[in-house]
């Protein structure tokens, strides 16, 4: 997605040949028309699978899902981290594990809003390790549903998270997935080679 | 708003006098066509107040805010809840006690995204006791920028939150404001006071 590409080339900080710092438009301050132009690639990428749900995670991955529901006109569920709050007792659960924190966390989801008739897309912000991808998977699996797919917005190629999924037998759709980075520069994944 | 005050009618759950549970379609669950139809009410509401960013708060702040954003064609900002994250230590940050948590705990937001130009409309899922609202009025008070206003989704009006906001002075909009609930029903102050 080339206005996707565009934005991280212009807005993202390097931070280490591992760490990419989007704050400034995805990840604690929002572009929002850029995440209704995500919404619609999603859209477009599942648009003929049959997804009846989204299934995101808290807080990252609600922009872009919501616009991807809204455009496939469907509910968007977002994971919690945290079991405090006003929740049932009924949930599925799955742990997952921080390589960022360096620790797990659990991940839930209500039962009543999983069901073995759903068919999931997964939306994510980043793909790195794809522990966390894995985990929603985990709970889509728990409640009976099949997962049409997985979306994340930037995958980071050069670690083993999206080769994980994908040999899992997960489609995994990136709309930027970027080779290698470093002081000098960003290298995506040419076009070409995205779907693979 | 008479979709939502409808929506809350035939969806909310009233747990108990105080306590209304609106999981399926707000808080956990999300429904991204009535998420737009807010945004763009937010948008109405505001559209001439020169509002130049959004403010939320994580998690459920954000699918309101991001359509409220894409319609006045701002940014939006939401307010972390965790500083253990990818962040820089430039920041602002304020205490918050939550009476349903029983605890206190920090609001902040990276200093790079308010400055003393900004007007910012500060938007949330539920207004209660207004401790959170008021938290984040304190981050955009540190930072130079001044309030345009406060949009809430639901405002409990039984609480105290609404008339202490606007005592301080802010302007509150609630999309839709409940006198009181039991397990007769819920019942909404009317459109005509609505804005009092």
């Amino acid at each position: 997605m080339e206005l996707l590409r565009r934005k991280i080339r212009e807005k993202g900080i390097v931070v280490d040949e591992d760490v990419l710092k989007v704050d400034s438009f995805l990840n604690h301050c929002i572009d929002p028309k850029l995440m209704q132009a995500i919404g619609k690639e999603f859209a477009d990428r599942f648009r003929h699978d049959g997804v009846t749900k989204i299934l995101t995670i808290e807080s990252s991955g609600i922009a872009p899902a919501v616009f991807t529901g809204l455009e496939l006109d469907v509910p968007v569920v977002f994971a919690k981290k945290d079991l405090s709050r006003n929740m049932s007792c009924d949930i599925y659960d799955a742990c997952v594990h921080s390589f960022t924190k360096g620790r797990d966390y659990m991940v839930c989801v209500s039962k009543e809003y999983l069901n073995d008739t759903d068919k999931v897309l997964i939306i994510d912000d980043f793909l790195a390790n794809g522990r966390a991808a894995a985990g929603l998977g985990e709970l889509v699996t728990m409640s009976g549903a099949s997962v049409a797919g997985i979306g994340v917005v930037i995958e980071k190629g050069f670690q083993k998270g999206g080769s994980l999924l994908r040999e899992m037998g997960f489609r995994v759709e990136a709309l930027a997935i970027i080779d290698s980075m470093s002081e000098n520069g960003i290298i995506f994944r040419n076009e070409e080679e995205k779907r693979k």
